[in-house]
């Protein structure tokens, strides 16, 4: 029995959430965000088995219950860096009793954004690793540098602890040169590395587990296509358990029309936007990726669900909306010409969890391929769920996506 | 019955076919290439029709016999520009037999790539037509000037002929919005017509009509996918026989992987590489769409032929093939989710046409819509076949693709 914590270093920010291993039980989750700054704020929801007396041996910051029987745990506070926000978790954890002592975790599993071709699944920590992960800043410059401070701050910290990286990208490492390659010239492919990557690989690799495990289909026979619909959004064609393909590209700004960022789009007109704009190739990458997607078609809002409560009544909430929805149609399709035999399609992350027309509209799409939605299924939220009739040619399904739980068990299987 | 000519003039060269309506016979076809220069060619093939004893008053150039029966005259010289250029093309087609007088063509229709929103279907050119095609330039800067060029060369030397302009793009102008947008700020569609135009319309309008009289469908009640598959290559969903969706983009460098150009690409990449090799946008864009491609992948030839010649000995020859027809599979499943129902699938132009590999593995990756191929019936090039069995849910067909016949019928429409 172990305790480990599973990591998002951002770069002022840090997620983080503890779990009781292997009973895969979650402990506590939270978030320390505006680090740098002197009005950070901390954040720690824990469970309901801490003895009431250990609250109020919090003698700083706000304590309350949550629906669910649990504590929330608040304090605003000055944070200079990620080891002194370390440090002030550690400390809150043994305050409010959930953890007893610092050696009771026994593993810390960090999300890396960029592997590239060197981290074809996770790894220990290593000072090579970490020198890798430095290197791989130039495909992921706002995440990598960030994330490997989350590593060596929690090193520091936790010398005994068994260091962990798990890559957004290394699921995605099995796509085949066909899949992974642009049709660019090839020199730029040696030189740079310029193909594509990925993203949202732990994700997609959890639920295709999951999905793969309440079907009954043995993993290395399954084929899936995975949504991962949330602000960020991914579709992961799944051949025989591994990924095939990919939406995402060499960053994540490709593929779907996301909250704010653009997807596919011809490289032609970005050219000749920021030349008309006048923009510089930093900023017209920027209004690429904040300012397009959801947000730029409706220029209103990047959230869905804002846009679905105005869709009668505004143009541009319905068309973002629609586009939105054909875009996701449109790799669905694709997917499923690319597999040609799909066993299950999968939708995850905040859309695909809670957006049950989304789901609706792809499945009908699928209708063509003998895909036949429940509709009292599919009106779900946030649970694990089979969408399709019994005699639906593929199951639909909704499985909640748990990145973290993925990290916990990558750190306990290289315990 | 009238002599109609369709005209495709770029910036040094000048294609023609001289058709006789509305029987629909070609009388003779040809092009005139390195306008400008000293060493300008003209040549020109024609039918078996023309009495033998005018060929030898050509009393220039050289008039060879073709397999199939006609002629061929061929001609180097020196050409100034495009007036003169058409000036002597009617010289030679009164010397050669091919017309006895000028005034016996009726009607000039020319191809005009970029037409905007202006122009949903071909029309009479007027002044006011012109200047429109002058402004569009900005979306075609290679071509539309090039072909307004060619219009007023020919309204100068055939005033009398109907002139009429057939845009490569207007077809395509049925597209509903949610799917010639792109997710980038509405703003610059706006400001700047930022969307998807498309291309090869009259291309993809001609092979639909052709498959949907073919099968006996009315054309209103057709929907197609249509695989114009050359040099440049572009897919299109038809939906009750009009576009629907399309591959190419605000340019003709979206969509497949082509010849020499990359098709769909992570924008963010195209900036990674600009950036590291030190290029403008042009030169970028130069790289994208001049050295990309199956050219670029192959590194060895931009020309399908050549890359099946050495698949099994070239790695680098199977890659661009292998990404070639994975690129044309997903357009064939992301348009069957998009439309639903799809009655035909149509394969046209230089490969679309000639490569039956190609068609084959289209048709195969379709089977889970309950498409099958005829091997047999595929087996065929340069003619109209359908590929399927009697029992497929969709008809594959090959239909040779003829801009010319329908540049005429237009011309002919609006006489």
């Amino acid at each position: 029995m172990s305790k480990v914590m599973a990591v998002n270093a951002g770069s002022s920010s840090l997620k983080f959430q503890l779990l009781e291993m292997p009973e895969e039980k979650v402990l506590m989750q939270g978030i320390i965000e505006r680090i740098g700054q002197e009005n950070a704020v901390i954040s720690i929801k824990y469970g309901q088995n801490i003895e009431p007396k250990r609250l109020i041996g919090a003698e700083e910051g706000h304590i309350t219950l949550t629906k669910n029987g649990g504590q929330k745990f608040e304090h605003d506070m000055a944070i200079k860096d990620h080891d002194q926000a370390i440090d002030i978790l550690l400390q809150k954890l043994t305050d409010l009793g959930i953890v007893k002592d610092f050696n009771e975790i026994t593993g810390v599993g960090h999300r890396v954004v960029a592997g590239g071709e060197w981290f074809n699944h996770s790894v220990v920590v290593t000072d090579d690793v970490l020198t890798k992960i430095d290197r791989l800043a130039d495909y992921a410059p706002l995440h990598n540098p960030a994330n490997a401070m989350g590593i060596r701050a929690f090193q520091k910290l936790l010398p005994d602890a068994l260091s962990v990286a798990v890559f957004d990208t290394s699921f995605h490492q099995t796509m085949p040169e066909k899949n992974y390659l642009y049709s660019i010239p090839y020199e730029f492919y040696a030189r740079y590395g310029a193909r594509k990557y990925g993203a949202h690989g732990t994700s997609h690799r959890y639920v295709t587990e999951r999905a793969a495990k309440k079907l009954g289909i043995p993993l290395e026979k399954f084929n899936a296509i995975s949504f991962h619909l949330g602000a960020g959004a991914s579709v992961t064609a799944i051949k025989n358990g591994k990924s095939y393909d990919t939406s995402m590209g060499f960053t994540p700004l490709a593929g779907l029309t996301m909250a704010t960022r653009s997807g596919d789009i011809d490289p032609s007109l970005v050219y000749y936007i920021q030349e008309r704009e006048g923009l510089s190739n930093e900023e017209m990458l920027s209004v690429l990726n904040k300012k397009s997607g959801l947000l730029g078609i409706s220029t209103i809002s990047s959230d869905m669900r804002d846009l679905e409560e105005v869709r009668e009544t505004n143009k541009h909430a319905k068309l973002a909306l629609d586009m939105f929805y054909d875009r996701v149609i449109r790799y669905a399709g694709q997917y499923f010409a690319e597999l040609g035999r799909v066993d299950a399609v999968i939708f995850t992350a905040g859309i695909g969890e809670n957006d049950a027309l989304t789901r609706a509209k792809v499945l009908a799409s699928l209708a063509f391929a003998g895909v036949k939605i429940d509709d009292a299924a599919n009106n779900v939220r946030g649970k694990e769920a089979i969408l399709t009739t019994a005699d639906s040619t593929v199951a639909g399904l909704l499985i909640p996506t748990n990145e973290e739980l993925m990290i916990a068990r990558d750190v306990e299987a290289l315990r």
